[in-house]
């Protein structure tokens, strides 16, 4: 490929232009996973563009995950993003990762009846007073933790759902075999906001990576409300896609 | 309303418990939006946590946007997010929001015919050698920039395209009236990044803030590729929405 040059008459940065250089030899393949990156000084003699304007470059492609740092080593290229698939159909994730070959894992951080607060009382559609199961998970895609989800399930659907195990298992697969909560249409919310420290704790993650924050409320056919989660999924290992039509 | 109390025995950090009690309150709007926060030493004293725990969970609903610092001030709460909107539907973004009522300016930062790089070609399905016309704007809601919008449509589409005026108007909506270009269909990918240098320029925010990265490819009803654009949203103004069936 003859190489893409840096254009001076564009409002646009020279460190942005390289960035999308480099993404481009990245994406079609050029670059490919494991390769190791020509050094900012090699870069800077290519591009002639100085070290800082090379370094903002190399750091920001870093964040977003398209290249990554050994120390000592240089910079390297990562694997590509898992596609989390399409949100147009109500899957439930565990069995759509499946179905695409990844080996899951889910870990049960907590499993609890608590009180409903007053804003998840209102997305579930219940009084104030009332019980819900909380179940926090995070769960793994070939043993690196992707994802971190909380759920609130109305205590009254599912009493016994407390003492189910539902270590390395599909929560809603046993909502819908053993308590006739089968999901039906989900109202989902997505919005990008930055690993806080619980997040890069449990996620291992830096603090201030992006986060995809997903904000559900799961329907059965019969229109009772049987579930409201948070997920946070690592930016930096997947994106979501949507088909619309007019 | 009674207040929640941090609770010792759970996995959840406690400057997670307490920024959770927070959000509750300005969810619930028992703090509304411009209300000035009490002090780090009261939160302390009432909450019975080290004024660390206290920063920490008030930097990250800054962060999150939230709440927001004046210097000198204190902590305020933030008017609420925009919604976006559902993106179930294939709308144009401006028609949307001035159907919601927002003023909405649109700025031209760059126009321009440019050869097509090989990333975007696959993505427009023409040849690596064709001419697209690059579009670069920023988007205003109510004179706040909200989003950054790269367009590339394929030259032969529309040549004249090149000469028309962008300024505060439709795109979509003169490439329907003026050349037989109807939005139909798009194949949406959503992924959180975080705001680089570039990114914090444009749209008036931190470096490293959260942002909403949205890749779209437009398709006519005839199934000819009409447009392939990246925008860029500030996570801290908005969220998008989606409602799914089984």
């Amino acid at each position: 490929m003859a190489d893409s040059f840096l254009d001076k008459n564009t409002p646009i940065p020279l460190y942005y232009q390289l960035k999308e250089i480099l993404r481009e030899k990245i994406e079609t393949g050029e670059l490919k996973p494991g390769d190791l990156l020509p050094s900012e000084r090699e870069l800077s003699e290519k591009y002639k563009i100085s070290r800082p304007t090379i370094r903002q470059a190399l750091k920001e492609l870093v964040n977003e995950g398209l290249l990554y740092r050994e120390k000592g080593r240089g910079t390297f290229v990562s694997e590509p993003k898992i596609n989390y698939g399409f949100i147009q159909k109500l899957t439930t994730f565990y069995d759509d990762m499946v179905e695409k070959g990844y080996i899951m894992r889910t870990k049960v951080l907590e499993k609890d009846i608590k009180l409903v607060t007053k804003v998840i009382a209102k997305k579930l559609n219940i009084e104030e007073n009332e019980k819900v199961i909380y179940i926090s998970r995070i769960r793994y895609i070939e043993n690196e933790p992707i994802v971190s989800v909380v759920n609130h399930i109305p205590y009254k659907l599912c009493p016994d759902l407390i003492n189910e195990d539902l270590e390395d298992k599909s929560l809603y697969r046993i909502l819908a075999e053993k308590y006739e909560l089968v999901a039906y249409k989900a109202r989902v919310t997505l919005e990008p906001i930055v690993a806080s420290e619980y997040d890069s704790e449990l996620l291992n993650i830096e603090e201030g990576a992006p986060i995809h924050l997903m904000q559900n409320i799961t329907y059965t056919k019969e229109n009772i409300i049987m579930d409201y989660f948070e997920s946070h999924f690592r930016g930096d290992k997947g994106k979501v896609m949507v088909e619309l039509y007019k």
